[in-house]
């Protein structure tokens, strides 16, 4: 914690970092809290060593020429933000250490991850994905689903031969939950007025279970006392939620050029979430306006200016403002989580990550 | 062995067997194989317990409203053969019995068989399965992926509880050859000609890859020795093959209301299959035929005449003789390789399904 802010303010995006922990420091510089930016630069040099070996190995999984592997490294090769294996590599390291449970726990929550991605694309027919076109809009929906299913049982490959107790059951757990969360999600596509509750299944589901089995499962591979696994586990599941939060806002509000992918394509794909969902609740007069948004889903190129108009909507009714608040409350929930951990550069890097993930723009 | 042929002879078809070996049995005695035909029927009597509970037990998966169950359901209560969970069963009864860990592989077996089938029929586009309309096609290709993946979780969540020593390895490995299989086909797609050795690639991941796993896995679950299950997964190696040529040959020969799929569908999905293979290699004016049948594969109600001109040509270049013929060699080859087995109704009833694979006609 001896740096300055200056690290990050002196050029705040006159070389755009490449990778994500830098991105994150430098949209925190940007938007007035250089002091977080300054703690994000020490979480990435924390698990600088760790995040390069995670690097390296993902990038040695096998490439043939076969369009089902060329379409999951298209996927993988795009690299995201990876924030699902840093956090197994901060749980192991308030331990034991990144030894070679964690690594192929890192691993593996990457893979599953990815391959939810590929088999989400083809079911809400998504055309873009991390700013280039989508897999299977590249190689076609079979290869996406059979790379999805390659990637999945990679994954399930490098969790067995942890030999971790008991972990290849919790991942299945985690598999299926995530399935729960993308049937709910299946059953209100195209419905205007789904639940907070369903809402909030989904995502629990679809989002935060992945971010819970990381932080338990590092937590477990680190060697870290059963109190304080499930402390982790707890500030997982708050910081998906907020995650995903920030996530759902980001595709009313944010820059199609950093999330990667075109505005308003959750309504486009017959997805009406939280931001939205509230606007709905204050604003009677919106339900046209998305009603036919909702619509015209199979034509992705169809209301170009209704979404503006959509956006515009959610922000004069509040319900951008309290979805970043609820998105904050959650990152502080996670943070509140962390009692039982002792304090260190381990515990500062939780706290830094959960106060960054409510300002991403990517 | 102390019955007569009669029980069948009798009553050939008068009442059709619900039940897939009685079916087969059925089969065999108008083939005028009558002794086979009370192989099966000691076979039958042999496994009925096993399979009772069997069918129970998978009636008992989880039934909500949401269309990816549904959409699994729908197949799953089509029944089909269950001839892997019968493999699991034969295997388990060479040794111990069906307990618990071989009730667990064989609901196991039939799951990931049909997870592969939703999946499969979105890859492929499939309309029909099990002579009705492909879950897909009812309930969309959305909710068929979600429920492939669905059933494949539940599948492995039933053989981790096992407990047998290196199991989830063993079935993922195998799910790593399906997945193989799989994507050597779908390279091959459209493609008139494709090697033998790509075809037997795809047959042995697609299906003599599960097969093996049932035979073997049910003879760990029987308490086996290490060169009995050896000797049971080579067994199912080649019965997979034989299962899966004269499948091939049913697609060009059957009768599409005994197989629940209309003919000539794999030329019409693209799938080049062993008996055209076959018939290429030796009448090359067969190949501006094939070749329309495959330009047309996106119109799946294109081409009536043509496909009989193939199953013609296919008869007389004597590829459909050549096929049956080298499916009998592989159901002879799996029961030569039960020699380690011990004599007796588990030995009898593995020898009478290997020779009755091959008259099957559903």
């Amino acid at each position: 914690m001896n740096r300055t802010a200056a690290a990050w303010v002196d050029t705040p995006a006159a070389v755009p970092s490449e990778e994500p922990l830098g991105r994150l420091g430098e949209v925190c510089a940007r938007r007035g809290v250089p002091e977080l930016a300054v703690r994000l630069l020490d979480l990435r040099d924390w698990i600088a060593a760790e995040m390069q070996w995670f690097e390296a190995e993902l990038s040695r999984l096998p490439r043939g020429s076969s369009m089902v592997q060329r379409s999951a490294h298209h996927l993988l090769d795009l690299g995201g933000k990876h924030l699902r294996p840093v956090c197994v590599a901060l749980a192991a390291k308030l331990g034991t250490g990144f030894g070679e449970a964690a690594r192929d726990c890192a691993v593996a929550v990457e893979l599953i991850h990815n391959a939810s991605l590929l088999h989400d694309d083809v079911i809400d027919l998504g055309s873009q994905r991390r700013g280039v076109t989508a897999a299977r809009a590249v190689y076609g929906n079979a290869a996406s689903v059979v790379a999805g299913n390659w990637l999945l049982v990679t994954a399930l490959e490098r969790v067995d031969r942890t030999g971790l107790p008991g972990i290849v059951g919790r991942t299945l757990e985690t598999i299926g939950e995530m399935i729960v969360g993308e049937t709910i999600q299946l059953e209100n596509r195209g419905r205007l007025d789904p639940s907070r509750g369903d809402y909030f299944r989904v995502i629990r589901g679809k989002t935060a279970a992945l971010f819970r089995w990381a932080l338990f499962n590092g937590g477990v591979a680190g060697g870290l006392a059963r109190r304080e696994c499930l402390a982790l586990e707890r500030y997982g599941s708050h910081l998906g939620v907020a995650f995903q939060l920030v996530d759902d806002l980001l595709d009313y509000t944010g820059d199609a050029r950093r999330t990667g992918k075109p505005l308003f394509a959750d309504l486009r794909e017959g997805k009406v979430t939280y931001p939205l969902l509230l606007a709905l609740e204050r604003d009677a007069s919106l339900r046209p306006l998305a009603a036919e948004i909702l619509a015209g889903a199979a034509d992705a190129t169809s209301p170009a200016g209704l979404g503006d108009r959509v956006r515009d909507a959610l922000v004069a009714s509040g319900s951008v403002r309290d979805c970043r608040t609820l998105a904050v409350k959650r990152a502080r929930a996670a943070i509140a989580c962390l009692e039982p951990i002792a304090d260190g550069p381990g515990r500062e890097a939780l706290v830094a990550l959960a106060e960054a993930i409510v300002h991403r723009e990517s």
